[in-house]
């Protein structure tokens, strides 16, 4: 599936039938939502399955997660790549039938992957880029991890990652949760928990009033301008 | 001489005194203010030198500097260099007597030339780097001027430039002007026609503030977003 082309569709299926679809080889990816309110509230295990809810829990050891939860997510894929994107929350991802690939980048190479501005998700085809090895990777530093069930993966916030099941079917729970303090994020509904930070809309809202205030100068007054301002706020992130 | 470790001294003297101090081989360099509000108003060779003044005219093919003039500049120079630095203005030099060395950068050239945010000098001594083949050169595209009397040098807005006299004495006269519309440049006194552009001022508190609303985040989110707005003001100083 690819985000930014949506090649696929949105459609609405009993669970039976989506189980029994994908059973069969359909090209299905199940991502729960809020049973009560799925456009307004984040998904949780808990009270979207309650009958499957108790075959899932998180060790002790991962109370840290627990305490900063924001969604617990099941994800049923059949035989369909989930795109290159970043989520703005952490999250541990535990397989539990099938097994899956997942490519994972750190969050500076959001450079070279073809993310647009303000975009969480990009285009780029990710696996067939590494299985070609494609110079659209270069400079990149991908990380591979093959899930098998019972494996939990810690996906830090912002890392950019992508997943192709290697099994016909695939089921995860995933559980996001916040790391940062719970001010950065922003206000108002984050139904899939990768809304930007506050401080994030608000800095590319400034950075366009500074762009525009030099938008009828040469291009050379620009230029120069603009990259000793865009230098600065790359200092600005070394300090402290 | 270098403006940013300041290792000189302004001295207020006599005309006659300069000249004949530059004569006897000092180091010592002049350059004109306004005769009658020094600390206010930018330098005009006509109120400042009026028994000089008429000896000096720009061509008439020169009437678009004519017309944008800000400031004329008497300029004396012994044996001392010129910092590296930029104006915010563009420039006619003219060279009357002796012969003096120009090093130009392109405005792109910035980020390789060791300037501070905000600053227009730098404390690189480029006459040094270039007889050494300096490292602290590579990447940048440094243009050689050696003009000699009657050589007529315009000196672009932004262009990074530094001077070195070929023999004891220099005498030069440069025209500052506006080529841009005169909205841009800042208000307020600027008395040398290097007081950057309002936007730029703007753009760096704006630039300050966004670096501040992610202070206090972790050093790896903080450089996910902040060069991701960077590279937004990148992009927005290549469009149109």
């Amino acid at each position: 599936m690819d985000f930014t082309s949506k090649n696929f569709s949105y459609v609405t299926e009993s669970f039976g039938s989506v189980m029994e679809r994908v059973r069969s080889g359909a090209r299905l990816y199940l991502r729960s939502l809020s049973h009560e309110k799925p456009s307004e509230m984040p998904a949780q295990i808990e009270d979207d399955f309650p009958s499957l809810a108790a075959d899932f829990s998180l060790p002790p050891e991962l109370d840290y997660v627990t305490k900063g939860k924001f969604s617990s997510v099941l994800r049923v894929s059949g035989r369909v790549n989930m795109w290159l994107h970043y989520d703005v929350m952490a999250n541990v991802y535990s397989q539990i039938v099938g097994s899956k690939r997942m490519i994972l980048f750190p969050p500076s190479d959001v450079k070279h992957l073809s993310f647009a501005p303000g975009a969480s998700s990009s285009g780029l085809d990710v696996f067939t880029a590494l299985d070609t090895r494609s110079s659209l990777l270069a400079g990149t530093r991908p990380h591979e991890a093959i899930l098998h069930p019972g494996d939990l993966l810690f996906l830090p916030a912002l890392w950019l990652h992508a997943a192709e099941p290697k099994t016909d079917m695939s089921v995860a729970v995933n559980v996001f949760f916040r790391d940062l303090d719970s001010n950065y994020y922003a206000g108002g509904r984050d139904v899939y928990g990768n809304k930007d930070l506050e401080a994030y809309d608000k800095g590319r809202q400034a950075a366009a009033r500074i762009g525009k205030s030099f938008q009828q100068m040469p291009k050379e007054t620009r230029r120069f301008y603009l990259a000793r301002i865009a230098d600065e706020l790359l200092q600005a992130a070394e300090e402290g």
